[in-house]
């Protein structure tokens, strides 16, 4: 039996999108039938291949206050269940307006595990709010023996964003970097961060469970309000960063009223069947 | 503007198919606009992503004494042209079959820049012959400062075969292992190789340009051949090794008119259009 899918990607971070609108493509398998289903599809080499799944719901409940008209089902490569992703749901959005299911010219919600989220579509950006950031101290974190200072930044999921010389001060990458255990008990996304410029900084990111990626949208945000943090930026106005990320390009936004607003592009590059 | 694709491995080693039977759908690409397509395809993040390209064409002089029905265009990931690959020409034939393209009952010849190659369908196996071998006699490769001894194969591309105690022993293999470079000026794919019974081996390799991938076909030819010089095996008759790959299993076969048949499986896991 076939079934369709896309692919496609937001500054390379990609994703498997399933579309399943009334659940009936996907929704009878088991959990662990579901779980295999969604390694198969994001395995690089037997499969698709995909950092995660974006599975297409309609809402269940549309006409409660408060909820929204879809719900992203987003799953990691391994199978395990995810409340968020900032570069997935802004895929999921594209492909709601690719297909006509979703009006570009308004906001969209988006019902998610991490509550209802608004993207709005602007050309080939989208951009959704993130929530409000958590600033909670310093910390450090450790590269091939060397000891680097950083800031705890939680966005949902912890960080750990460091300001280094050069990216390459990173090293290989291929282990995750040290981290204090008491600090970070279920494990950290680490940043490494350099300034190009007026409000403007790139970064290269491990992120826990999955190495070293081209992208990770809550890293970005947690980047950009800990560079906004020590460039003293003022909070009377939004203030908005450029951050580079090896996969492309994101802006971040952080609001006067403490919102995150993370902007980037989100493509689908190829849409099929599969028996996966 | 969209064109098809369909994409599937052999062992693990993965492909995207291009079917362009007449040439109308890629042939009037420049080379460098095509090889420009091969890459944006097999990008694993921005693309569908796979381990190179085959392309599907119907041989422009079919008549031709010598030719076959057949072309294989192959492209490596980088979007340079290969001669040959013994994973990816399965899959070739198992698309042509599963179309109704092929007979499977029958021989199947296909063309490619290594000359024509002669495939036969047994089910979910499919053989394919990969020609004669040369014994190049002993090399030394190494590993994270300890050097191995190994035999040096020739399947038309350069191999060192070195037994292992473990397969644990060839290391992480980010880096390419050391090789001599009066023996190998354009470089070698390393296989380090256990026993895992009579006529039973297994194998991990490092492809020169690729880093250690799941399967490499050409190397498990190299490996049966070394093994079996190794084991003194009879060249009375066909001699059969089973060579475990970290992709799957697949059979190699050193016939009593010295050539090599390399059996494994072969499919297809998706199908749809992209437009990258």
């Amino acid at each position: 039996m076939t079934y369709p899918f896309l692919k496609g990607h937001g500054t390379e971070n990609d994703f498997v999108l399933l579309p399943d609108l009334d659940g009936s493509v996907h929704g009878d398998l088991s959990p662990d039938d579901l779980a295999q289903r969604v390694r198969a599809l994001c395995d690089r080499r037997a499969g698709i291949g995909g950092d995660g799944v974006l599975r297409v719901l309609r809402s269940t409940t549309p006409d409660d206050p408060g909820s929204a008209p879809w719900f992203m089902d987003y799953r990691n490569a391994d199978g395990s269940i995810a409340e968020m992703c900032g570069n997935g749901i802004r895929v999921f959005v594209r492909h709601l307006v690719d297909e006509g299911l979703a009006d570009g010219g308004q906001p969209i919600r988006v019902d998610t595990r991490d509550g209802v989220k608004v993207l709005t579509v602007d050309g080939a950006l989208i951009t959704v709010d993130m929530g409000t950031p958590k600033l909670l101290g310093q910390t450090v974190v450790s590269v091939e023996d060397r000891e680097l200072a950083a800031t705890n930044v939680d966005m949902g999921n912890p960080h750990a964003v460091t300001f280094v010389e050069s990216l390459d001060d990173a090293g290989r990458l291929y282990d995750a970097p040290g981290h204090d255990a008491a600090v970070y008990p279920d494990g950290v996304n680490v940043e490494f961060v350099v300034r190009r410029g007026d409000r403007h900084v790139a970064m290269r990111v491990h992120e826990r469970g999955s190495g070293e990626t081209r992208s990770c949208g809550t890293g970005a945000c947690a980047v950009m309000v800990a560079a906004a943090v020590a460039d003293d930026a003022s909070r009377d106005t939004d203030v908005a960063y450029r951050v580079d990320v090896p996969g492309g390009t994101l802006t971040v936004t952080w609001t006067v009223d403490d919102r995150v607003l993370l902007t980037g592009p989100a493509v689908v590059v190829a849409r099929g069947e599969t028996d996966l």
